[in-house]
């Protein structure tokens, strides 16, 4: 493989912990690979050229560990991190693993699993924060329904702004410095969970305490499931300021969370995508919460990650050349420009509605605009192909 | 039928004047039914027992109507109206079916179609004034793409707010009394359209000059069609006090946009959303935008129509019937209860902080806590069949 | 509730053993059920009034058994079956859970994995025999692909049929007198199933060394897993002769493999269902291929299966007096009825070849026939509702 | 762009008259592009390259055309057909535009109806034959329904049988050699339609009295509509020798029938599709079933058309590109090797059966074999992105 696609730190390229690690289990079958130990997983990411691993508080400490184990984990973890020049730009907590939060977790009907959830989301923060991150991540897996008898939907609202707000001032009074990265998923493991596209946590934002701390997680599987168009989640949430961090797979549509490598299932939706990303400036993680098919072994995980980091740069390369094409820039010149003499666009003033109103469109001059978006996607899909 | 389930003005039953016009038309095939006119469409309205009709400015008024022209028209529509006690609660525009359109109306790419979307927006709130609406409704049917090439996602964002504000401040200057009512959708016609959620417009309602103006109009189809579960998206617009008016219809996930009669593709999940609007006490139009079946003449139309309004009442019916089941109400109860003595919930203070972290939780018990939900999902199922 | 709907053995309900021992494992969360003992499985569905149950041989006999244990695991499960008078209807064979599965079984790429897959399966079936099954069913959950790099897919069906055909001379060797139901999925576990859809079982089957040997199991959720009309599938395969054994359960289009109580996401498509079986006659099996919800305990696994028969039971019930009702019967006799005058339907001959093309058609008068379907189906929700 | 993905005669690329002479309507919006004469299209089709033209009767003939008017636009067709070196490979019949249609037509209620569309596919499929198509395409897109309640579902099995069985026969008796290739859609513009996928087809095939005169025309969109791997189905229609002819085009999952050009959707399962159809040499025709985005006038329709054929031939070369790369060979060899000494495939015989039942296989050494299936598809996206 060429050298000009090989990973640098400066791709600021993460992985969770749980991806590399993940053994392979699903519904129908048994684990495949054998435990990796979080202190092998980060050298398995060093090996490959990552920049930065993420984590789940269980990923690392196990859910029954002593604080003493606890202590001695974390440290050992930081250590095996610094030694492999690993940052932990992002942590987040479990809380859908344990038979505990069967219900849900900040909206479960037990109030006694809500405050549960709370403190343990609290001692996650406090973990994260003694590794360095700065990004906690809330995904809601098990925030959801099979059935609405269970509990009025906009109760479950107010639970989870509460708790948010709750590990806001945390967060504050304890100095961490997080921002807090909502992450939307529209069913399983639940039928249906609860804020359900990435739109949906842009809604509840500006509803809490403190929104300025607190912005989206979206994950490109997350939103195909729902057969959404990712790129314009990622859009609306950037403009809004809210692009907290990502998280970088693959997913066909309408389909059980597959969570491929990334460009897999559909590299023009990720030609799309990245390009998003490197013409705005996103400077966060490029996280990939991917894992391995159940098919390999860990020489395969390797091929896996390299392979997502790889198609980023890939397509980022293509990005650019799309960018430089000639033909492509002139047709994006034309297609922008009016089809006829129009009114300045502006805000509102009696004066510019009063030229608005008066002003005659020729509905068939506005009609017979050119617009070549079949020749420019064709070129677009060239450039793809690498045949331009 | 028995008389229990008429239709009275109270419910505030609406029908959009292109529902019961609809003739029938469709990608593969031609209309099937003959022209009616708005008259008498608000005749029919009145017999089958309506509350109200809404329109599009050109169910009413051709696009290319005169002034005169329009003045006429919309006059005898009013006194049709009030002839026929129907009122008109809602207006809206269309800025997808010309052909102007084709690339979308506040969000294209041509400066001159986004000044022609705004005035043509402007002259149908003109006509919903008139007519005495005060929800206009915005569904930006076209504004979207087939490919992402055409524009980036986040420009037609702020284009998509620079009309929402210039509408706003239009309608405050005449003095309308306008809320706005956004209507999400995920694709169809387009490829993909932006604002593919009503939880997309929750977030960019925010971020708005007027804020307190604009709400959202959740379609139930719309939701559907990406597999969402309608009634969270109603909850989460709700809490938010953003539920301005909806949109009653059916749907099966992952089609074409069938809008059919409401409750006609899954009562189970039509009877969950009528019981979160009676039981939260939502006092706006129950509009159906649904039509009936291409197969119908309008003696079937008006079958639709009456359809559309008995299973609502049906459905309300057995909703206040759930809520006085004693067994259900039980149940209900029960698992609501803490399955362990835990820390009251409240906001943060220093104080609950070290409540909440000094308490200690036993998993197994929150874990074994009874959810009889199986049980209590049955007896929903027997309360909609109609066998308790 | 009422006897009328007591589960009967004349009703032939049967479940998995797997479903009621289903522990809620899931790719979020570890298990949150104790494991039941097979024996305690039947006596389970004994009380629930339960006719059958079917099993995978691994769900009775462990997959490092020897031959001894085997055989007296196989001698004391019999003896709790007939002890509790439960029949075994239907065994099968689990060829996706263990890793040497994980590339598939029959159509696995490594040679050694599809003899031992032939291998396992004709001992499931010696199992099944010994505990009287007459059918047996084959669903090839590995049968499938992440990546299409890694087969031809017209190599995976020759496979598939070289399996089919020796695993049905081997029943005729031992004259086990079986007749095999294949069973369909679109994905999940793997990325894509090879025979998607029963459908494609259907078209698979008459290339078979045995056609007559082989039919299909089709599946409620995975038909609707691809948005399918279940019933459609359904009838198909009736009317090939073909519907062998039925797994029912319920699921939401486009999501994850969710097996909920039979009728709990969509009565009204499993009314349509259950009134298709009882209006053919239909008298094999009615399996329930579901499991309950991850929230309860093995009180409410009871509630769940008994909530499937009993909804079953509602529905047959609804279908009778859907059948029964004077209003349906007559549009159903009116919409089967000529519009105009037309050549009797007959084979072709050249006499009637003539009749037909000296025909004249009046396509106004063909598109004026009165279709009263939006009434019929509004009819049909209101026996649903039980308000009719 | 280079020559060496010009379109020539043996690459035996079709277009449908409907495609580019689509005119941009659709539910929500008129038509936006003037109608395109049958001789123009196939003008505009010599000018781009194209190898064929095929047709609905009504495509060229309007529907009321009298018997003098249709001789002349055929015999006129004819020519211009072959003035511009244009063949015409299939033909097909509009069984779904005319109000007649409207519930059907080989499965109508109706029985003049069923009468009337047997009639005009007679008619169609003369048409076909004067102007030399040995391929006749049949799509049922309106046999289907919105309710069950209209009609049971084996009934319409029953009555589409009788209609192909009906052409069957007229076909052999006139001569005209045709082979019939049935097309399978799941929904739209039917709530459901009968015979959802190709598999359905498959499977009613061998049910006909000329099973050997009848085929599958799978198509891009309707199968993915149903978010199914298309070039599994294509491939069992293959091994069944049932691939008549074929749809190409694109669709995002779990939509209405968007029919995009070629690869425009997903370029990489458009690559499989194309390396499966050329690496087992299928012979018929290469038809887009496809049109241009409603955005574009007739230039960007040449556009569409030219990119459907250009993207093909890119895959084409791709295709060959993987087969040719050694890396990629080297897995194809191990990932088919035995992980361990193994009896032989055979078909069933006792003897093969002692050494079946006799061998031991060992499940870990199964599970261990390598399968670098992550690698393979990296590597395939790599050619596929034109990196390798």
């Amino acid at each position: 493989m060429s050298d000009k696609y090989a990973p640098l730190p400066e791709h600021k390229f993460s992985f969770g912990l749980w991806t590399v690690s993940n053994r392979g289990r699903d519904p129908f079958g048994s684990e495949v690979r054998p435990p990796l130990a979080p202190v092998d997983a980060v050298k398995m990411l060093a090996q490959v050229g990552a920049w930065g691993v993420n984590l789940h508080d269980n990923d690392l400490v196990p859910i029954d560990a002593t604080p003493a184990e606890r202590d001695r984990i974390v440290k050992e973890f930081k250590q095996a991190c610094d030694s492999h020049g690993i940052v932990v730009p992002m942590a987040t907590v479990t809380l859908f693993f344990d038979p505990a939060f069967r219900d849900g977790a900040f909206t479960a009907n037990d109030p006694a699993v809500r405050a549960y959830a709370l403190q343990k989301t609290l001692r996650a923060m406090d973990i994260g924060a003694e590794l360095g991150a700065k990004i906690f991540v809330l995904w809601g897996g098990r925030e959801g329904t099979e059935t609405d008898a269970c509990r009025r939907a906009d109760d479950a609202v107010k639970r989870l702004r509460h708790a948010i707000d709750y590990v806001c001032e945390y967060s504050i009074a304890k100095g961490y410095g997080y921002t807090f990265a909502m992450e939307a998923k529209p069913n399983e493991p639940r039928g249906d969970i609860y804020m359900a596209t990435t739109g949906n946590y842009l809604g509840l934002i500006p509803t809490l305490a403190h929104p300025e701390m607190v912005g989206v997680n979206p994950e490109v599987a997350h939103e195909q499931m729902a057969g959404l168009n990712f790129t314009h989640a990622v859009a609306q949430a950037w403009e809004a300021g809210k692009l907290f961090h990502i998280d970088l797979n693959d997913q066909v549509p309408g389909r059980y969370d597959q969570d491929f490598r990334f460009g897999a299932a559909n590299p023009k939706s990720a030609f799309f995508l990245v390009k998003f990303l490197e013409d705005v400036g996103y400077a966060g993680p490029r996280h990939f919460d991917a894992h391995a098919y159940r098919t390999e072994n860990y020489d395969g995980v390797k091929d896996f990650a390299r392979g997502c980091m790889r198609t980023y740069l890939i397509l980022k390369e293509k990005a650019a050349r799309w960018n430089a094409d000639a033909e492509i820039q002139a047709i994006v010149k034309e297609i922008h420009e009016p089809s006829m003499p129009t009114p300045a666009e502006a805000t509102y003033s009696p004066a510019h509605l009063a030229t608005l109103l008066g002003h005659t469109f020729d509905r068939g001059t506005l009609a017979a605009k050119n617009l070549p978006y079949e020749r420019l996607d064709q070129l677009t899909v060239e450039v793809l192909l690498g045949t331009r």
